[in-house]
C-alpha cells in the first residue's frame, strides 16, 4: 500500500513557512513550480511559460496565483486549503503577483525568497516589476523544514528504494551482452514504473570505459563480455526519488572473461568506502566528514584523484537536495536526514565503480533503505 | 529513417547568436542547461543543481563551464567544438562563468542575457557576483532565429506529429468505458515511446465533467459510457515536441448514449474555428488576427466567455515557445514558423471540446502536420 502524506500535514508546513518567514524578516516567500511548491501544498503543477506562484506572506494566510484554464487543475492538486487567484491569457500574471504583496508596499526595501527552479524569465519580470526589492533564494527558509524528513516521507523513499532494488536484480539477472546502453536503459525505465514508480526519470547503463563517465548517458554503444557495467537508475515513487547504483560485470558466459584484478581492486576500495561511510553516519556528524571518511580510504588505496566527485547528495522530492555530503559543508546531519552515499572511482578510458545506497541518519545511526546486494554482479549477462 | 540535425548547423546558429550579441550590445549570453543550450550546440545536459553554461561573447569563441564529472558526458553531446572549462566538487561554478566574461571588465554596466529557464538559484548566484551587471532574457536574441525552423527541424516536427496521430488512432480503436483516465494515460505515455518518441511528455486524459478544465491531470475517475473525452498527448522525437488534442464520445455499444446534442453543437464550432483559423495562416499574418479568426467564430456560436485560453503556442525544442497566438501579439507570422491551433470551449461542471494541429506556416499556406482526422471520434469505447 503505498503512503500518502496526510493533507493537514501541508498546512503545518505552510505555517511553518509562514513563521520562518516572519521570523527571518522576509517580506514574502514566491514559491514558482517545483518541489517547494509540492512540498508545501502537495500540487505538482505543470512547469511551463504560464506563472504558477504561491506567495506566503507572514502572519497572512497564503494564496497561489494560477492561470485561469488551470484553476480546476490547482483546485484538486492542492492538498490543502490554498486562497486560488487566476490571471487570464491576456493579463499580465507577475503583476497579479505584485499585487498580493501590497502589505509590503510601505517598505522601502522588501525582501522577497524566492523557490531555486523558478525560471529566470519569471525573476527577471519580478525584478522589474519591483526593482526597489532585493531577491534571494528561499533555501534557508525551507532548508530546516525539509532536510528532516518524516515517518511518512521516509516510508516513501523505502517503498521508491525497494523498487530500485527490484529493477537491479532483474537487469542483473538479463540479457545484457550483445545488447546497446540505450536498450537496456528503457528495460530499466520500463521498469522502473512497473515496479510502482510513477516515472523513471534516469538509467545511466555505462559500460566498458564509458563506465569512467560518472553522468554517462546511454548510448549505442554493444555491451561486450569481459566488462563492467555502472548501473544507475531512479526515478519518482508518491513524489520521492529513488537512486542506486551497482556494480556489473560480464563474462558472456566465459570464466576467463571475469573481473580484471585492477577492476576488483577499485571495486573493493568502494565497496569498502561505501560501508566505512555508512557506517559513520550518525546526528551531529558533520556532511564533510562523512565525505572524508570515504575520500581517506579511497586516496590511501592510491586512487585518491580519481574519486572526482562529491560522496552524497540528500534525496527526497528532489533527486539532489540538501544535505550534500562534500568537503567544506560543516553543517551536522539531523536526525531524519536522507541522503546518497556514492563514493566512486575512475581511471579514465579503462573503468570506472561506483556504489550507492540512500542511507537515513537516525537516533539509532544510520538506516539504509535500499536493500539489493553490495558485492560485484559477476554475471553471464 | 529519423531525421537529425547535422552538427554544421549548430556552427551557424552559435555564430548568429554571437553576431546578435555584438549587435544588440550585449556583452555575453549566459545559457543554462534547457531548450537554448540545445538548439545552440546539441547538447541535451541532466538538469541539476550542479551549473552548465555556455558562454557565448561577441565575436570570441563560445566556450561552455561543466561540472568536471560530466566533461565526458559533455563532450559526447555537444555537436561542434566548443571550449570546455570543468569546475570541481569544491569550486565556485559560477565564479568560474564570470572569470570568462573578463573582456567586460572595461564596461561599468555589462549587459548580459540569461536563458529562460535558468534556475532562480544560479541566477541570484551570477547577479551577486556581478552587482553592477544589467541581466536580461536571451529570448529576443534567439528569438528571430528560433521561430524559423528549417527543413530538418520540420522534418522531425512531421515525425513527431505523425508518431502521435498513431497514437490516437490506437487509443480511440481500444477499450475505454471502466477504466480510470490514469490507465489511459499510461497507455498512451507507452505508445508515444512505442511509436518513436524518446519521451512522453504529457497525457490529458479529462473524461465527462472533467473535459472542461483543460489542463486537467488524468485521475482516479472511471470512464463511462455516453461521455467525451479529450485527449490532448504529447512527446520528444529526436528533440522536437507532439501536442495534438482530439475529442472522442463513447457510447460504450448503445446507440442511446450517442453524442449530446450540445455537445455536438460545441463541438462543430470548436472543429469550425480550427478549420477557419488554419486557413488563415499565412507568413506576414499578424498572430493576434489568427486567435481573433478563431475567437470570432465561437463567439457568434454564443460561447466566447467559454473559451478560455490563447488559440495557441509555437513548438520545437520546447512544447511552448514563440509564437504565442494571442489577442495584443502583434507580430506578423514567419515563413517557417511552427505552431498550435487550438480552439476550445469549456462548460464548467458539463463538458468541453478542443481540437488541435500543429501547422507550419509556408510561403505556400499552412501545412498541417498532423493527419489524424478532426471528425468526433463516437467510438464503443
Amino acid at each position: 500500500m503505498r503512503r500518502t502524506i496526510p493533507g493537514e500535514r501541508y498546512r503545518e508546513r505552510l505555517a511553518r513557512a509562514s513563521e520562518a518567514t516572519a521570523a527571518s524578516a522576509l517580506d514574502g516567500l514566491l514559491i514558482g513550480v517545483g518541489p517547494e511548491l509540492q512540498y508545501l501544498t502537495g500540487y505538482e503543477a505543470i512547469t511551463s511559460e504560464r506563472l504558477t506562484m504561491l506567495v506566503v506572506l507572514p502572519s497572512r494566510p497564503p494564496a497561489i496565483v494560477v492561470p485561469r484554464l488551470e484553476r480546476s487543475a490547482a483546485e484538486a492538486g492542492l492538498r490543502t486549503p490554498v486562497n486560488t487567484v487566476t490571471w487570464g491569457e491576456t493579463d499580465d500574471p507577475h503583476s497579479v503577483v505584485v499585487g498580493l504583496l501590497s502589505a509590503s508596499a510601505g517598505n522601502a526595501h522588501p525582501r522577497f525568497a524566492v523557490s531555486d527552479r523558478l525560471w529566470a524569465a519569471h525573476l527577471l519580470r519580478l525584478q522589474a516589476a519591483v526593482p526597489h526589492a532585493r531577491f534571494e533564494s528561499v533555501t534557508p527558509i525551507l532548508r530546516p523544514l525539509r532536510i528532516v524528513k518524516d515517518a511518512d516521507e521516509i516510508e516513501l523513499l523505502a517503498q521508491a528504494a525497494h523498487a530500485a532494488d527490484r529493477v537491479v536484480a532483474a537487469i542483473a539477472g538479463g540479457r545484457l551482452v550483445g545488447r546497446t546502453e540505450a536498450d537496456v536503459a528503457r528495460e530499466v525505465r520500463d521498469r522502473l514504473v512497473a515496479e510502482g514508480h510513477d516515472s523513471a526519470e534516469f538509467a545511466i547503463v555505462a559500460s566498458g570505459p564509458n563506465s569512467a563517465s560518472p553522468h554517462h548517458a546511454a548510448s549505442d554503444r554493444v555491451i561486450e563480455a569481459g566488462e563492467p557495467i555502472v548501473l544507475d537508475i531512479g526515478g519518482v515513487l508518491g513524489g520521492y526519488w529513488s537512486d542506486i547504483t551497482r556494480m556489473l560485470w560480464v563474462t558472456g558466459g566465459d570464466p576467463s572473461r571475469g573481473p580484471a584484478d585492477e577492476f576488483v581492486r577499485l571495486f573493493e576500495l568502494v565497496r569498502e568506502a561505501n560501508a566505512e561511510a555508512t557506517s559513520a553516519v550518525r546526528p551531529g556528524v558533520a556532511c564533510a566528514r562523512i565525505d572524508a571518511v570515504a575520500r581517506g580510504i579511497i586516496s590511501a588505496g592510491g586512487y585518491g584523484p580519481q574519486f572526482i566527485h562529491r560522496l552524497g547528495h540528500g534525496i527526497g522530492l528532489e533527486g539532489h537536495e540538501d544535505p550534500y555530503l562534500v568537503a567544506g559543508n560543516e553543517e551536522p546531519l539531523p536526525v531524519g536526514a536522507a541522503f546518497s552515499i556514492e563514493p566512486g572511482i575512475y581511471v579514465e578510458g579503462r573503468y570506472g565503480a561506483r556504489i550507492e545506497d540512500i542511507v537515513v541518519a537516525t537516533d539509532d545511526g544510520p538506516v539504509v533503505l535500499n536493500e539489493a546486494p553490495r558485492d560485484l554482479y559477476v554475471v553471464d549477462g
